[in-house]
């Protein structure tokens, strides 16, 4: 089979080719499956809406690149080769630094123990920033700027939404206390920022715009009580994929933050941010099996392919383990992988669906669109490019997983 | 922090050491977090536990490798370095040959295109065999054997659950062509194979043993009925590690598959197969906030580390995203990881406990047993091996990913 593309299978060596690699007359049917399909097309065009949304009010992109982990995909969407960014862990910002990424936000908080690996980019000339929400980490970042001779810049995480980490709006006692900690121990308070999580349980778009603002307003309002104090806040970052799509305003927000809308996906769909032919990756599977007394089709991706998000399970339509199209990427009506095994999907129509079982013999082709982009591409050390309506695959772009 | 070991993260390289790694005098709190420890004692102790209850039957137990993904953990499980073995993709059949196994069964429905890699492996001496349960397959599998003048082993999949594929035990018409295909086709009919993977949703003891009756009746059945056509079917291979440890009758069954006993995880303590005390991996991770107005515990194991399987959720008692044990894997009463973002994980006490949330400062290290070892092993690229009450790192065992 000379024209088959493998994910790199050396030995030990899943995704060694750092250099995204230019396939030369290869299309999808040779590809091995499972694999990753990006569609540079669909891509570039949800870069392209956010982007221009954002350019109209003035207000900075600093994409989250914890979707991609590619830095192929990672020029695509950021303003600049040098960013700037975000990044979810410390290889991330390890891996972009690399490829020349300079101005990248690690958006977890930071402990002790990761000091080091922050302090080292730094000196590399990354423009590193932390994230505290804690007097402890606070006092942390400040001891190891202190030790190093380096302000490490942080921001303060604001809760916004009650979804998971940072300081309460009303706190403002342990938001001051963070804030001198940082600026007084040497640090440099550079602002604050939030996520709203919670935006992905909205049920309309007037909930997710209403989740923006309140996300703005706890952002804005901790930088004014902090600037009130006497302290520096020039940033001010705020965002999730929804929100990011339906802010109504964002005045005294610096940047916005985005991850997933560089792909979409089944998820987002569910929320309407974006349309199910907005969703750039699929994963390319093959026909194994049939069961035809319980009209079911087997395909060779199962949850390692696809991973175990079941996102959609929670919205109105549950999409199961995701949405099946043909090999060209056309929707088969209804037609969703109902159930995952590790190395097989059960693909079937929707349960109280009218629509018919397509005919798909053995070896056949199919795409199923994921529940969670973030998810699903992580279980691949790969893209494979197309282009829409085209089965050439125009590169393989490798990904990097890990801590 | 020289005695830091971490995940190889040079730039996509993610598990490139292919050999293992001895670790010289380094201990958990010199791991960059999160991490994924391997508990050598325990995991020798389950291996112990199957291998003894197989050979007291005389039945020979073909783990199944897609848990592990690593030769050192292979080694440890099957009888001879040579096997045998199961896997569920061509690449760990790759990988495994690669690192000396050279009996092994592709336990997931074959298509046409993956005969070369077939035949490229068997052309090294691999005695691979492969599952059919189609007609069609069968026949690309029988057409592919004579035109590579190899004759191709292969089982036929049995469906003794309704779980996934296979064919049903009374469409012996179908049954019959599949093996009149394969052995007159030019391939080699070795047999048959079933997995009750419906034994995982089993509420109680009794219930499992009754589910491993009902794959031997359908394995050894249709053997039977293969064997009375004058068909050959020397193995009969049945397993899951729920029936593989509660079967109270082999008779008529040559090989056991099993693949997660190796380290057990909360589903299988949910289902009474093992003790929670018995798993061997978990995830060790940092703490990085608190919420307390919530009692939650902040740690940066998210489902990026844990996986998204929720596979608790449909059990008993819903173990979360995981189970937190103190670093030294002493179980904290009730608590568990209720929410995990991509980074990010939620510890608080489960609901309804009137256990009390541990104290854990920033930066205290956690380790959480995993829902479903498969799916959470599969987030990483390597094991850190310790043993039962010790911190010591003894190696890092790479892992592979891919197909």
């Amino acid at each position: 089979m000379p024209s088959t593309i493998r994910v790199s299978t050396d030995p030990g060596e899943p995704g060694s080719d750092t250099e995204s690699r230019a396939a030369t007359c290869a299309s999808i049917e040779g590809l091995s499956t499972p694999a990753l399909l990006l569609d540079e097309s669909r891509m570039m065009r949800n870069i392209t809406r956010l982007r221009a949304r954002l350019a109209e009010r003035g207000v900075t992109l600093r994409p989250h690149l914890k979707t991609p982990k590619s830095i192929e995909v990672a020029r695509r969407v950021m303003d600049a080769p040098g960013g700037p960014a975000t990044v979810s862990t410390l290889l991330e910002a390890e891996q972009f630094a690399a490829g020349g990424v300079r101005d990248i936000l690690y958006g977890v908080g930071v402990v002790p123990s990761k000091l080091e690996r922050v302090t080292a980019l730094r000196r590399q000339g990354v423009d590193l920033s932390v994230v505290v929400d804690n007097v402890d980490a606070a006092r942390a970042v400040a001891e190891h700027s202190r030790r190093t001779n380096d302000r490490i810049p942080a921001l303060i995480e604001i809760d916004s939404d009650g979804h998971r980490a940072g300081v309460r709006c009303e706190d403002t006692g342990n938001l001051l206390a963070i804030g001198n900690t940082l600026h007084e121990g040497g640090a440099e308070l550079r602002g604050v920022m939030t996520h709203a999580g919670e935006s992905y349980s909205c049920t309309s778009i007037e909930a997710i715009v209403a989740m923006a603002e309140r996300e703005r307003f706890a952002a804005v309002g901790c930088a004014t009580v902090l600037r009130a104090a006497g302290l520096p806040a020039p940033v001010v970052s705020v965002g999730s994929t929804p929100t990011a799509h339906f802010a109504a305003d964002l005045t005294g927000v610096t940047e916005v933050r985005a991850g997933v809308f560089v792909f979409f996906d089944l998820v987002m769909a569910g929320l309407q941010v974006c349309a199910v032919d907005d969703i750039a990756v699929s994963v390319l599977a093959t026909v194994i099996g049939h069961q035809p007394s319980k009209e079911w089709i087997l395909v060779d991706a199962g949850w390692m392919a696809m991973s175990r998000d079941r996102g959609t399970a929670s919205q109105r339509i549950d999409q199961g383990y995701g949405v099946v199209c043909s090999v060209d990427g056309v929707l088969y009506p209804d037609l969703i992988m109902i159930q995952a095994n590790q190395e097989q999907g059960i693909i079937a129509v929707r349960s109280g669906s009218g629509a018919s079982l397509p005919e798909l013999p053995i070896g056949s082709l199919v795409r199923i669109l994921p529940n969670h982009a973030c998810a699903t591409a992580a279980q691949h050390a790969s893209y494979e490019l197309i282009r829409t309506g085209s089965r050439e695959i125009a590169a393989q772009w490798p990904r990097f997983r890990g801590w």
